[in-house]
């Protein structure tokens, strides 16, 4: 292995760090939510600056490698390692979000038991392991089917929010648990989004094809 | 100039024809909003595939231009074009959902006058001006000016959340038109964070010192 690989190799080492403490920050607010449990909810915020920090020291790296990049495959392994650092580091932000929240909704008594919202947070969680394993495994064909199953996030979204609209016409006593709920499924509907824009870099990456923006759906 | 150059050059330029079309949706999403106009909305939504568009545009010219580019400058200046040209198609993103949002309140009457949302629109498309000046001017200390008006937005945007979660429980017939401003208010907050971005990127470009995620403020 050259140096120049070695490096490469560090980069994408680095990147699969930050994916596993990402995943973990988003599953641990959840967890955090629904067993009511504040100070895993702590740790969730706390955390957060270390998967920060593994942003800039990608970018960092990635910079110094651009450089001495010979292949268009290097080139595009580097920018899209840097995307996809940014993408995992918005979706820690969104863990910690969620655990913001978790710690406010603790403070009163539960609205409702919590089914969509894990389960919002299983398909999240399952488009990333799929993407970075794409991502890992050279698999581009893999990333592509993690494409569609957004659409099921932003449906289970909306179908909350609904419901949780309801609550609040019903009782408006509910509304700012509500709020707080809805907060987090759209944080976990975001989280999707990003597992999805990992997909995309992933089939760029190896296809060299841009498969952004195609028939994107309305997204709000 | 080399051929080099001009290639530099109309990464730059097709840059700031996104950064205009982005700014642009944003003022006429609000002014939709405040109008009641729902063809502006409309065409603003319309008009998001264009941009999107550009962000492959920049991020295809960009790639290309790595493995050509001779300084550590331009390394830094064609990364940061893509992340910037990113964080535009976010800001454009953010305002087909204002104006989705409003198609919708103009169909029930008027909740209350708009006066922090078009203010929070100005300040963010001011941080939004500035930080793509200090680009284009090459001056990192304009763009460090940005970031610490971030928190004057997020204020803003909490005190309108706080309002409209209070018209919620007093009355429950405002629930519907209370969520849809939560949203314009919370989008307007986001597009300050991409300013805020933007800004950080220009200093990084310029300075080569990396100042996100310096206290970074609790963001939720």
């Amino acid at each position: 292995m050259s140096h120049f690989e070695q490096e490469l190799a560090h980069l994408k080492e680095k990147l699969l760090t930050m994916a596993s403490r990402a995943t973990a920050a988003v599953a641990d607010s959840v967890k955090a939510l629904v067993e009511r449990d504040d100070d895993l909810a702590r740790r969730v915020i706390d955390a957060d600056n270390a998967i920060d920090q593994l942003e800039i020291e990608i970018d960092d790296l990635a910079i110094l490698l651009l450089s001495k990049a010979p292949l268009a495959l290097d080139l595009r392994l580097i920018t899209m390692a840097m995307k996809i650092s940014h993408d995992l580091e918005r979706v820690a932000d969104e863990a910690t979000t969620i655990a913001r929240r978790s710690i406010e909704l603790s403070q009163e008594p539960q609205l409702k038991p919590y089914v969509d919202i894990p389960r919002m947070a299983t398909m999240a969680l399952e488009m990333l392991r799929v993407a970075l394993d794409a991502f890992v495994n050279r698999n581009p064909q893999a990333a592509r089917g993690v494409v569609p199953r957004d659409t099921d996030v932003d449906q289970l979204n909306r179908q909350l929010h609904r419901e949780l609209a309801s609550f609040m016409v019903e009782n408006p006593a509910t509304i700012t648990r509500s709020l707080n709920l809805m907060v987090i499924s759209k944080c976990l509907e975001r989280i999707a989004d990003h597992a999805t824009n990992v997909a995309e870099d992933v089939v760029f990456l190896y296809e060299g094809r841009d498969i952004r923006h195609v028939g994107k759906a309305s997204v709000a």
